[in-house]
């Protein structure tokens, strides 16, 4: 496919599900189900599409490596079993190790609760010419902080910090880093997959069904059903309070696995492309320094 | 002393230097030979002042670490010879060690050069109940870099990100940082050690002249006071954008060792004291335990 329309086809099913200006944002105006106008007999179609994207994306990684002047950080954020892993080894297998690190942030080990929330998370910044995953973030001190909020208790901020104020101030200071991130050449997407509370159920379910899905299943996920709609209010504040021009929040609808992902390896390629990606260019010096190098290899014996 | 006393001295000579709001700051209402109401002949005076300072200092730091709630980041910067080294020596040394790290940055190495420019910076953070000190830091990225604005091209930030508000979007990235590190219990303190440029040319020499002194002197130190003006301004606009109420400015007189000492080690004593530290209350359950155990060892055969 031409690289032209292969961005055209990323627009169109990247756009309608990015956030950037939260002010307006409502989870249930967002519709985990959605498929745009694609239907489940269209799924080969789109595993075709996403096999197609994934090239596209190798390509531009690889372009973006030797550039060596833009670094690319995708958050992912989802409820549990959302298909956030699924997505990650759907959309990124395709691309160089090299140029591309996933990091999983679990519960914060007691080193990093002795350091401000940001901390474990900024040193992992991509470097230059690569592409950072975060398999969760910073985002969970506004989610799974904001709905247990008993976690505070240990993270040993001062008391007299802890005021009502709080996540308005958390939301503020990731607006700020993401805003200093993209200053700094660190281009910044983040992906909600947004699951419905029947599909997890369903996916639970099947966890503990299958044999070979078990090691997946904790009961303690399955508790977390009880915060359900606090969950949903917490990423709605949060995406309505970071989405932004710079470091857009894209909606995935995540019923449909073959869908969502799509939507995220569209989303990519379009972040990607917005960068204008080429190799460095040789200048006259170095091109008299091939064809020298040429000329030498050349007459050896 | 005590400490009441301590916390009057200390404010006294820490006010006066201080700038919490730069709108109005100029640099040239800053005599670099300032001493207060001090002259030379109360120096001995002065440098008991700096030992009860230092004795007081270590025993706050002993609360710092037993309560391990905040953090406290002091930045040092200045131009060569003004005493950043011989201050950190002289306030810090009375410190338990355990509690405090020092980090001298240098020119980036190429690991930071590839990454944004607060990352070498912001994973040194100290840890709560430490004490971390920056020799040099993320403020070098509005003096020496905005002075030889070519640093800029090893520093691969994409082109078209360095557009002519760079230095405000610097300023502005770094006052959301430290208002950040401050709403998460790490409390923030910058020293510039104004110094005047007949002091150091006398400091230059006396390193030239001194062969003891002699490993202390480069010639591109030398060099650089072709852009002492230069250096000024940029200094001037840093903490003009930069000082804040959580994070103030120091700008402290440096011609004179023995006094610009003291005022450090006022300003720290007095951010100390502003975070209202004491040793951590045992509960009751705690204090039936210490009973217990006390019992058990006692009676022990």
């Amino acid at each position: 496919m031409k690289p032209e329309l292969i961005i055209k086809h990323a627009r169109r099913f990247a756009t309608p599900f990015r956030v950037t200006d939260g002010k307006k944002f409502r989870l249930r105006d967002h519709d985990p189900a959605d498929t745009l106008d694609f239907t489940e007999k269209d799924k080969p179609r789109a595993k075709e599409a996403l096999a197609t994207g994934v090239e596209a994306l190798a390509e531009l990684q690889d372009k973006l490596y030797a550039q060596d002047q833009w670094a690319v950080l995708l958050i992912f954020q989802a409820m549990d079993a959302a298909g956030k892993d699924g997505a990650i080894k759907h959309v990124m297998s395709g691309i160089n190790p090299q140029g591309c690190e996933v990091h999983s942030f679990k519960a914060p080990t007691s080193e990093e609760l002795d350091h401000d929330f940001l901390w474990r998370c900024s040193k992992r910044v991509p470097e230059r010419g690569r592409i950072g995953i975060f398999n969760r973030s910073y985002y969970e001190e506004t989610l799974v902080v904001r709905v247990h909020p008993k976690i505070l208790e240990n993270q040993k901020v001062p008391r007299e910090l802890l005021t009502r104020r709080l996540w308005k101030e958390r939301h503020e200071d990731i607006r700020g880093f993401e805003r200093y991130l993209h200053r700094n050449g660190v281009l910044v997407r983040k992906f909600f997959l947004n699951v419905s509370k029947e599909e997890q159920k369903r996916r639970f379910l099947a966890r503990i069904d299958t044999p070979e899905k078990n090691w997946k299943f904790s009961a303690a996920d399955s508790r977390e059903r009880a915060f359900w709609d606090d969950y949903q209010h917490a990423y709605e504040e949060t995406i309505r309070h970071t989405a932004t021009e710079e470091a857009p929040w894209y909606v995935v609808p995540a019923d449909h696995k073959w869908f969502s992902r799509v939507v995220v390896a569209a989303a990519v390629i379009d972040a990607l492309t917005s960068l204008n990606l080429a190799y460095p260019e040789v200048g006259e010096k170095q091109k008299a320094e091939l064809a020298a190098a040429k000329a030498q290899l050349l007459a050896e014996k």
